[in-house]
């Protein structure tokens, strides 16, 4: 593995959508006990279940540290691949490299990770385990890897429509705790030095109460170019209504680096979930302090949704607008199946956003180099 | 990954010789404080410039612990490999897989790891990590790996002809520290289930001081099929002379797996290597006791070498006998450059030997299944 300090776009080298084929996708095994469950023993179905549902038609890398080994390899099938790695929590698309390619080599980028916000309003100390893990993925993959540890950013931030286009949030890129020193006109030309960006679209704010400060993949995606999915409620005095409106109201102003227009797709938010008792017994703290308290709201959203080869995996909430959710997304892909993250009619979602996040947050696909 | 329960032979696959073709070859950072001098940093230089000398001809994957990861990455040179990975040592050739193929597919052996010798005469305890790192390895290259945890085995306790031939030593297989209940027989039959040994022949003894139990790869090799070197002394008054003595009459007396007679060549062993109190300052004790005093005899042999697909890398220790060594693994191995483990005029193999053994017990060869 070389570290490279060039750029990728400067090497031609980009980042694909997520719709475009996979080789792989990568998770880690969760353990934190102060974001999992039970020291992450409930949500263990849920990446379980994920991962054999991605398994079908792309590799499986699980990371799992030295100590949790021997539990994944008992629990994961076989067919997924678990490397032994250091971690301080589980967030794959935040922390595993954004793979970037030039249609005929795959390199990794290493973003600097500071727990979403570091020593400003980051979520735990210390990260240095997370801000690791991505050179060390490229170096198991034997990919070369792009050193933007100076630059604060995770995957779960952007997305693209791999031609040119990403969607951001000002909430997030712009936060204090990222890159304070940088413009938006200077992580824009960053954005596009790294990933390829020819035009960015700044949506404001991301979910009421996300505590990534609005990472982009709970509230907006890309399901092909020119189409997005968009986190909506009707419900005016719901706080994610002025959130979601600002951001449509973005969206139908917008055009994407081609210069034609966005056709924004409404997904019915589910009812608020709040946090419960029952959860907060099974969570540690963090330095003293609880990471939940009975009555958050946790910012659950269906855009937050992985797209295998094979299969678009979506959160469900047991809630009146699951199911429009999946309608919704399998007209947007008419090539896929669009399933529920469901084992024996159990809702796995919940013991993941419980975590902090769902099903896009803990996955990062690697692209397929071969068109 | 697959974890296998059958036996390799049953199903088609056997262990190449190390003179065939490799794929890579898999070593491991050294870390252990009452192993290796200084922490491990005395033994750095050799372990860098052996990577760097064997990956110009196969891939080097080098096993780090996660708290070693950057040291080794800023020492070792872009084209090796490194994975994160826990162990309580650094001696490749016994815990990391003995891999065996069919023409077709490789897979791997993970033997049980008892520190040679478990509670009897083992080196050190706990060896739990060691004994985890074979399986690891396997899944970290999406091999399959036959469960062989049962029976307590280290590489280099094992050479063969790649045509059905084994060559070990009595001292160490029918050692009780490794598999006291199995008879010679019930060891002969496991070596031909495992890796297709169709004709064991015993040496008595290993190099004097071994502390492994007189390991094979410290006292002879194959070179080739029906060609062996053997560590050779004249001196009758040293105690190595008997154990060599007796070696030679086993082997000239021993048909190969084909019925072939055994050529031997004998390598004249360097003279004595004794611990210096220099050594000694650098090493940390084990449960509180030495593991080293000034004046042991450390198990120096030039049949400690490792055959890369260019290059046989051998032991060197500014003895009269050192360039005999390599001219007579010249002749032998007529298509590969034989070179000493220097760099910069400086012996390094002394550095390995400290730790107990030398660059075959350090590396551990991946057969290439393309024939």
């Amino acid at each position: 593995m070389k570290i490279l300090k060039t750029m990728p776009a400067a090497d031609s080298f980009y980042m694909p959508a997520e719709f475009d084929r996979h080789s792989g996708c990568i998770l880690i095994w969760p353990h934190r006990r102060d974001s999992w469950q039970n020291g992450g023993y409930a949500a263990r179905r849920a990446f379980v279940r994920l991962c054999t549902l991605i398994s079908d038609s792309e590799k499986v890398t699980v990371c799992a540290r030295a100590q949790d080994y021997d539990e994944a390899r008992r629990e994961l099938p076989d067919n997924v691949r678990i490397v032994e790695m250091s971690s301080d929590d589980s967030w794959a698309r935040d922390v595993a490299p954004t793979f970037v390619t030039n249609g005929k080599e795959l390199r990794g980028i290493d973003w600097g990770f500071n727990a979403w916000g570091g020593l400003y309003n980051g979520l735990y100390f210390p990260w240095d385990q997370d801000n690791k893990l991505a050179r060390k993925l490229c170096d198991i993959m034997d990919v070369d890897c792009y050193d933007l540890r100076h630059f604060i950013l995770e995957g779960g931030s952007i997305h693209t429509d791999g031609e040119g286009t990403v969607i951001t949030t000002e909430e997030c890129l712009l936060s204090p705790g990222r890159n304070p020193e940088l413009s938006r006109i200077q992580i824009e030309k960053m954005l596009s030095d790294t990933i390829g960006a020819k035009k960015v679209i700044w949506l404001p704010r991301g979910i009421y109460n996300d505590e990534t400060d609005g990472h982009i993949d709970n509230i907006c995606a890309f399901t092909s170019p020119t189409n997005v999915v968009l986190a909506w409620t009707d419900d005016e005095n719901d706080p994610q209504y002025e959130i979601s409106k600002e951001c449509l109201d973005v969206l139908c102003a917008s055009t994407d680096a081609k210069g034609r227009s966005i056709t924004v797709h409404k997904l019915l938010q589910p009812s608020p979930v709040y946090v419960t008792e029952e959860d907060c017994r099974g969570l540690d703290c963090m330095d003293g302090e609880p990471t939940r308290v009975p009555g958050d709201r946790l910012a659950a959203s269906y855009v937050n949704f992985y797209i295998s080869n094979s299969t678009v995996i979506v959160p469900q909430f047991g809630d009146k607008n699951d199911a429009a959710a999946i309608e919704t997304l399998s007209a947007l892909f008419p090539t896929r199946k669009v399933v529920g993250l469901i084992a024996e009619d159990a809702l796995l979602s919940r013991d993941i956003l419980i975590g902090g996040g769902n099903i896009h947050c803990i996955t990062q696909q690697i692209p397929d180099i071969i068109k």
